[in-house]
């Protein structure tokens, strides 16, 4: 036997199998029989040392990251977890994708619960929050990284960006292709989105005639309903949604009048998603980067992995608009 | 104090949290010290027995139920996520989705690597099954319920859809309309899906011209892509598309070519998703039932928990066509 002492990854790669794998058939927990056999030898062959495994028990390293959000079904959040799965599969962890449910309350609980032994960190983009969500996540026994609000001055490590400044990027576009009555469509007040993307448009409109309507959810289903009460409401030239599913319930909703768009109604989404980009027509929309976000707050994750002490961290990604055919831009 | 037992699920509802949540706070590990306290003080006020507690810590109960599918971007698995959730939560799981990867080889390893103490049983829907795949379910630690493939055969309990006869059904449907230059864009042909639906296309279809092209993926990008090649190749005034996905990408193709959906070609998709029904045309689509699947899962999951010792079951789900403006019907 040579002294160099195997690693833990290296005993993976001669199995053929996930760290994480590795790991728990090297515990003698939750892995079949035919793993803990293929794993045990390849341990064997590369003399990984007791004093390892021992180790790696007493760490109770799970090689799980949690990513939890309100809704698994927006395509923004798939777009994100892409992202960090790229980043964190390279380093052997598996990403595990949980639903935080709607209310700050529920958010709380579930940081609160994921405790170690279940993940060995949590990446969640809350839709509402409050003190005692903040309280379990500065508690939490494992490292946290928020997608969303700014966080590092109440110490946790987040990835935030500007949809106010993305809002007011549409609404001056609609202005600059001479539209001048309109309407935004915005998701719940209450939440962190919604109450940005408010302030944005506020900040930003500055048109003959402008209407508010609130969805009683970011869903298509929600923006249909309430783009119907919008149009009933006002003739409106533009319509600025609060996101791209709200935009293709607006888009139904302006078809259904027998009016067109973009040219009797233009519209923008937000977030830029897939299903909007291959929507018919294609949406104008405000990218807030989701690719870009997840990555980075897969990368303050491997830092506090590697370092739990290590200070709070914030990463801001801008907002860019991407112009297409639903306010006259190309496909 | 009373001689009546409190159980776990009371001590939950008194500290007003989850299942899973109660039973970690208990543990002591992997909960904030907020919720432990919150929970123990629940424990207390009912008396709830150390010996309750030992026996929930032997029984290392997680509460988690996994979740488990080659593309989480797929809308067709957010609604069986959906209703695999509403039959779970109410019996106090939470259920935390995870990918499989592509291969029956990424899929035998994730049902190898969770076992007890990751999470209490696994659903899983793979993209590809071998040997290998079959044996890893058999020797799995927990209960495992396949969405897929019939395997009750195999002692594994599943729910099936009869995906070839879906495709059948909207060829016929093709038929009775008068086209009679159909053709059929599969996903790959390796896949329990590509298979089974390329079969029941040629066992269907019956027509004066029939071409067949295989995408990458079963995804919007791949469809587009693969849907230019068979435009290219064949005038058309039909085609079949294995998923909504694909039949989104076929549609971006057509409209490409300056022709239009559904007068020039009718276009049929699979799984009657929300973005099929949403997009502009709506899709006419094979239901395979996501919703129904996901819920007859859930139960035999639950079926499991409580008897991991039943004999495995087999939940068929049939399928059923609904006609949208993408062949010529409502909206």
């Amino acid at each position: 036997m040579t002294s160099t002492r195997a690693t833990l990854l290296q005993v993976a790669q001669r199995a053929g199998v996930s760290l994480a794998s590795t790991s728990r058939a090297l515990h003698g927990t939750g892995a079949s029989p035919a793993m803990v056999e293929r794993v045990r030898a390849a341990a064997a062959e590369l003399g990984y040392s007791p004093d390892a495994i021992g180790r790696s028990l007493r760490l109770k390293k799970t090689f799980q990251i949690a990513f939890a959000v309100a809704d698994i079904g927006n395509p923004v959040y798939v777009e994100m977890m892409r992202a960090i799965h790229e980043v964190l599969a390279p380093r052997g962890y598996r990403v595990v994708v949980m639903s935080t449910g709607d209310t700050a309350t529920s958010t709380a609980e579930l940081v609160g619960s994921l405790g170690s032994g279940v993940v060995d960190g949590l990446i969640v983009s809350p839709l509402r929050t409050d003190d005692r969500l903040v309280r379990e996540i500065l508690q939490a026994p494992v490292p946290v990284v928020v997608i969303g609000r700014a966080m590092a001055d109440r110490g946790i490590s987040s990835v935030s960006t500007d949809s106010a400044g993305g809002i007011g990027d549409a609404v001056r576009h609609l202005h600059s292709i001479g539209r001048r009555r309109i309407g935004f469509l915005n998701g719940p007040l209450d939440t962190t989105p919604g109450a940005a993307r408010q302030r944005g448009f506020d900040a930003a409109v500055d048109a003959e005639r402008t209407e508010v309507e609130v969805a009683a959810d970011f869903t298509v289903a929600a923006g249909l309903e309430a783009a119907r009460r919008l149009l009933e409401r006002a003739e409106l030239d533009a319509i600025v949604a609060a996101n791209d599913l709200l935009a293709i319930g607006v888009i139904r909703a302006v078809r259904e009048r027998g009016l067109s768009v973009p040219e009797d109604i233009a519209v923008t989404g937000m977030d830029d998603t897939e299903i909007g980009r291959v929507f018919l027509p294609s949406l104008t929309s405000v990218s807030l980067g989701s690719t870009e976000r997840g990555r980075a707050a897969a990368r303050l994750m491997l830092e506090l992995a590697d370092d739990p002490e290590s200070a709070a961290r914030q990463v801001a990604v801008s907002p860019e608009l991407v112009v297409r055919e639903s306010t006259g831009g190309g496909a």
